[in-house]
Formats: C-alpha cells, structure tokens, sequence
C-alpha cells in the first residue's frame, strides 16, 4: 500500500488518481461534481439524482482533493464550494481515462459467443428449483445473459404455464398475437410458424419495434417425427462474417433493413432496422433476420446492393453451417428461452402424423437483467456476511 | 403516357423501368427476385415469403423483361426460369436508385418537428369518439405519431381507465412498476416523480432496454396550484443542437450514456444507449434524458470528455428554453400520451394543498402504428369505393 494518491491536474479540470496496486486514471472535475454521490446531489432514499446539469456551473473546478484512510477520496469543487467524498474502488470501476474498442462488432464481456460445440454443454434448468431457490433461479438467468438461450425442464403441462415463468424474472410483453400463442400446424395459417414446414433459423418479429426481446417457447405434446429445435448463435455468425468479409460486415450494419407483417387483418407492422446492429461504440447489440418477413431493401444505395446482397447471402449461409447449430427435441414439460436479439431458432420440418403443440410467449430482457443483476448483489451480501 | 418502358442493362444484372411521367429507375435482378410478389414465392394467405435468400441463385439474372397493358412489368429470371409480375406502382414506391441522406439527424417525412409555436394548436381528441369512430382514432394516432404527443378528454375518471386507451390501439407494457402506477406525492417515494417536486423535462425509464416507447398519464384528480405539464420534442432539440455545434452534436450521438434506477428491491435495472440516438443511415430514431436516472458515463474518452459535457449541457438548456415548451394543466378526465422515444415531458413542482392525482401507464409504438396503418388502408379503401 502506500502507493495511492491524488493529484489535482489541468488548473483543477480534472484529478489523477493512483490506486495502491499502481493503475491510475483521470478524471474531470465536471464529472465527479455530476456523479457525487452525497446526499445533496443523490436521494439517499431512492438513488436518484437531484441536481440536473444546469445546477453544476460550467467554470467547475476541483479546489482541494485528498486520498484518506479507508479508501476515501475527498474533494471540494469551485465556485460552489461543494465537499464530497467516493470510495477510491467506486472510481476505479468507472475509470473513462482509457483505450476505447476500435473494431466494430466486439461483445460485452459477460456474455461468450458460441458454436455447435455447444451442443455437449447446453444450459439446462429446472422449473421446480429457479421457482423456489434464488441461486438456481440466479445461475439460470445467468445462462441466458451469458449464453443467449437456456432450456427448462419441469413445467408444468398445463396452457400457459410458460407465462408463468417468465413472470418468475419479469412480465410478458402481450402483442396482436396475445399473451401467449399457440405453435401448432393449422388449415389456414396467419404465419408459417403454424403449419409442419421446417423453419430456416430467425429472429421472431423483426418487424416490430421495439421488438420483443425474449422469447419461451414450451412443450405440452411432441410425438411427430422431427420438429426439432436448434438455435444459432447470432453474435457468432456476424463475427465470422466480419473475419472474413469485414466490408460485407459493415454494409449490413451501415444500412436499415426492412421488415413487415400483414398476416391478419387490422395489423399491419413494419420496421426499419439493420440486421447487425451496432451501437455507436461499435458494440454488437442485435440481430434481425427472417425470411418470412423480410421487405424490399430501400435505404442500400444502388451502386452497394450488389454487394449488401451477396453479404446478406453469406450470412445466411454461415447461419446454416451445422457447424454454428445446437439442436434439442423438446419434450413436454420442456421449454426453451432466447435472447431474441442475439440467438436465432429453427424447427426442423415435421410429419403430419402424431402432434406437436407448443405454446409461445414474449418478454423483456430489462426485467431478467434487473432480477439477475438483484440476485447477483443479494449472493455477493450473503458471501460477505 | 406511351413514354413507359423497360431495359434490361448490365448483362441482365439489372433493369431500368421508365414511368410514364418521365421518371426511372434501376433494379438488381438478385433485388427482384428476393423481392417476387407471386404465389411460388409469398404465401397467397399471409404475404410470408416462402423461400430464403438460399433459394436463390447467386448467378441470378433478368432474361426478359417487359411493360405491359395495365402498368404490369413482366420478368424472367434465369437460371430459374422463373417468370413474375409486378405493377409498376409497387415498383415506383419502393426505388432505391437514388441519392441517400448524407446529414446525420435528419426525421422520416411522417413526423413533424416543433416548438413552442404550437401550443396554439396542442393535437387533442375525445376518448367518446376514439372508441366508437375509426376516422376519430385514426386522426388521433395520426397526431400521435405526427408530433410525438397528443391529449384526450372524455376519459372515465376511474382508476386504471387509462389502460383501457391503451388498448384501443396496442397493448400495455407492464413493468415493476405495474400495469399501471400512481403518481402521487409519497412519504417515502421510491421515485422522485412521487413528490410534489418539478421534475426536469425528461424521457421516462432510459434505464429500460428495450425502453416502453409510449406513456400514458392521465388525470383523476387535480385541486393544487401548480403542477403543469409540460412537452418539448426531443427531435427538434437535438436539430437545435446539431445546427449550432455539428461537433456537439455528433459526441452525443456517437456515444453511449449510461442510466439506472435501483430505487426497489429487487430491482437493478441498468441501460447502455447513447442520448440522441441515430439509425445506421442517420435518421434520429430516440432521445433519451433524464437527470434522476443518468449514471456515470463511462464510454467517452478522456480526450472528448470535457467536449461531451459540453454538448450535454447546452442540450439540457435548449431543452429549458421557453421557445421550446408546450403546456397544458390536465384536468380529471384527461390524459396525455407521448412518444417516449421522442417528446419529453416535465411538470412544474405543485403546492402541498388540494390534491393531485395522476396515473401513468406504458405502452408500446408497434401496435400503435400497425393500428393506425391498418385504419389508413381502410379509409383509402372506402375513399376509393
């Protein structure tokens, strides 16, 4: 120890903070003054800020700043004479003052792109454990933040009962298609999905925006031949893509796609949104592809279609390499989760003979987030204690 | 007429369609065919596509085209082999062989951008007529997705009614805050809203991912002084900011900030979006801001930092201007809904006596504007009849 410091640099713009282990980092003064953390900046009740940007003055400096026992750096902000303290380790898990991703379509750490290797380890749970014990329930999500799709085992076989479930980490988003649907081959079908032709691996909805973001889908019957479900990894595919055609990679993040469904009367959906989309930053943060309901390509300049095409193409391709695929057979009892902005899902064609019933619903990944993010804080308590 | 036509160009790669009015355009043969409109290739019942872009040859081309009687373009493909038609008009609203949008910010042609010039014209309906007359919802939905906001009167004053608004055109978003919550003044308000404090103009719940793209408040009860709402467009804001500082502009849009709200148990909830939020070919698609809930930013480089805040500051005070602001004091039975990807809203802080009792919901813009898209087609439909 002993190594830690403080030093007010920039006239006061900014301080240099060194931590005992010898990493340092900067940062400005207007800053700390907005992240404060003391009672007159932050309800102590709720968390919430009090001030708005326009309560901290814009010539804000850093007067007086110190490093002190226990962790604490104390600082005094000009003109308003404002004194708070952080916690230095609350600092260094914000530390700005470094190198920002430079390639475009990089992942978030906390969760790992995969491929058909997969298939030996597939994240599995247990209804009657997540719904009773908070670190099953934690380790499942956990599964589906890291992974992008977990299966279920032990549902109950009754109608419904996925809604269940996903009220066990947040709320169903309930759509044109209600809170949950049936999957099951029909006469005359509003969508594809109910019939017994195979399905090419997809987003759900990507013609609504915002589009749901997860999506369970259980089994209450399954003696057909073949039905099969398998899932791809969407953040893998664009990668490869990427590694081996970074100018293809980026005519499909650098453009809108479209996409519409107008199967049953009175909806009539459409979004404009690109199949790889990145943030600003470049992170990989959603895939959109579907073939059913894919609309005309408008926002692809002339000259570039050619060429967005033939990235569009290979996409597919990659995204049909068994190599990518993990696959599972349901049974009843048995559902499945995905990420619907990263995992995409396939079901094999099946026979005509026997029955497949399964049932469909929509939720959000903020919930599930929040929940896991919950349970995570509570484990962490519980170890310390 | 009679200057109508077609050519096939670029080895048959292409084909340049000529419309009566002296207008053209080209088409990729890959482009036409992806995009066939005949029963081998969409679902007659639902418009689905029924092949995948792998159905496709790469080699795809046009090897005979023609104009025919009745605006009809008549296509062959090889190697294929496949022939199809499409009308002319359904070609001429999809081009693509044209300029593309070279400024960043700019708004789709259905919306329209304002300021404080329009509290003379604050768009309004009633819900009497709303739920009985399709014309009347439609020119409610159509200012909704116009200008981002609109008020309704007539609404029951009874708890939760609001949803029942909600579900005249979509389907109501339901959070850890309920299907619907109250927003009253509170002992201890586990959100700031629920104090008789102004609240800033703000979107609600950036901290959401995906964030609900529409809020509902409706009035029941309203004795105190004060307490006025407030919206301001978000998108026109962020124009503002764009034309007097380009550079400004571009640090909020190429950035992500962060948000967060921990105010429950249980609850976590943590977002990574930027503040203006632009699509891959720049069209502005959202605004997030919000003081109470703005976590550290983390994702700027120390190096634009102070040129960050800058621009977040003088977004804040354009937001603040008076020239901006639209307002209206709801009365029991009246309700607001914004586009919460977009229009901001506050409300002036209120005296302790009478009382103040609104409700807030959150909905959804996909069944909104598949709604009202599905009563435009109607009245086009009958105007035609």
């Amino acid at each position: 120890m002993g190594m830690e410091g403080i030093d007010i640099i920039d006239e006061g713009g900014a301080v240099q903070v060194f931590w005992p282990d010898g990493s340092n980092a900067r940062f400005h003064a207007i800053w700390l003054r907005d992240n404060a953390l003391d009672a007159r900046t932050r309800s102590a009740g709720n968390g919430q800020r009090l001030i708005t940007i326009l309560d901290i003055p814009t010539e804000t400096r850093i007067s007086a700043a110190s490093y002190e026992a226990g962790d604490t750096i104390r600082l005094t902000f000009s003109p308003e004479g404002h004194e708070t303290t952080f916690p230095a380790e609350w600092l260094r898990a914000r530390v700005y003052d470094r190198g920002q991703h430079s390639m475009p379509g990089w992942t978030a750490r906390d969760i790992e792109i995969w491929d058909a290797n997969l298939q030996a380890a597939v994240p599995r749970g247990s209804y009657l454990s997540v719904k009773r014990d908070g670190t099953a329930l934690r380790d499942w999500l956990f599964a589906v933040r890291r992974y992008g799709f977990a299966v279920l085992a032990d549902v109950p076989i009754t109608s419904g009962s996925l809604t269940d479930v996903a009220e066990l980490f947040g709320y169903v988003r309930q759509t044109n298609y209600g809170r949950w649907f049936e999957v099951r081959a029909e006469v005359n079908p509003t969508n594809l999905a109910y019939t017994n032709l195979g399905l090419q691996a997809h987003t759900d909805n990507p013609y609504r925006d915002p589009v749901p973001t997860l999506q369970l889908l259980s089994c209450l019957e399954n003696t057909v031949e073949g039905g099969e479900s398998t899932v791809v990894d969407g953040f893998m595919v664009a990668k490869r893509l990427r590694e081996e055609n970074p100018a293809g990679f980026a005519l499909l993040a650098g453009h809108p796609a479209r996409f519409e469904y107008a199967g049953s009367s009175g909806v009539r959906l459409r979004s404009k949104r690109p199949i790889i989309e990145l943030g600003p930053d470049g992170e990989m943060i959603a895939i959109r592809f579907n073939n059913r309901s894919a609309a005309p390509i408008v926002d692809v300049a002339y000259d570039d279609m050619t060429a967005y095409y033939a990235a569009y193409h290979r996409f597919a391709e990659i995204i049909e390499d068994p190599a990518m695929e993990v696959s599972f057979k349901l049974a009843p009892g048995e559902l499945f989760i995905v990420d619907n902005t990263r995992v995409m899902h396939a079901r094999k064609s099946f026979s005509g003979s026997g029955s497949r019933w399964l049932q469909g619903c929509y939720a959000d990944k903020d919930g599930l987030l929040s929940t896991l993010a919950a349970l995570e804080e509570t484990t962490l308590k519980e170890a310390a204690e």
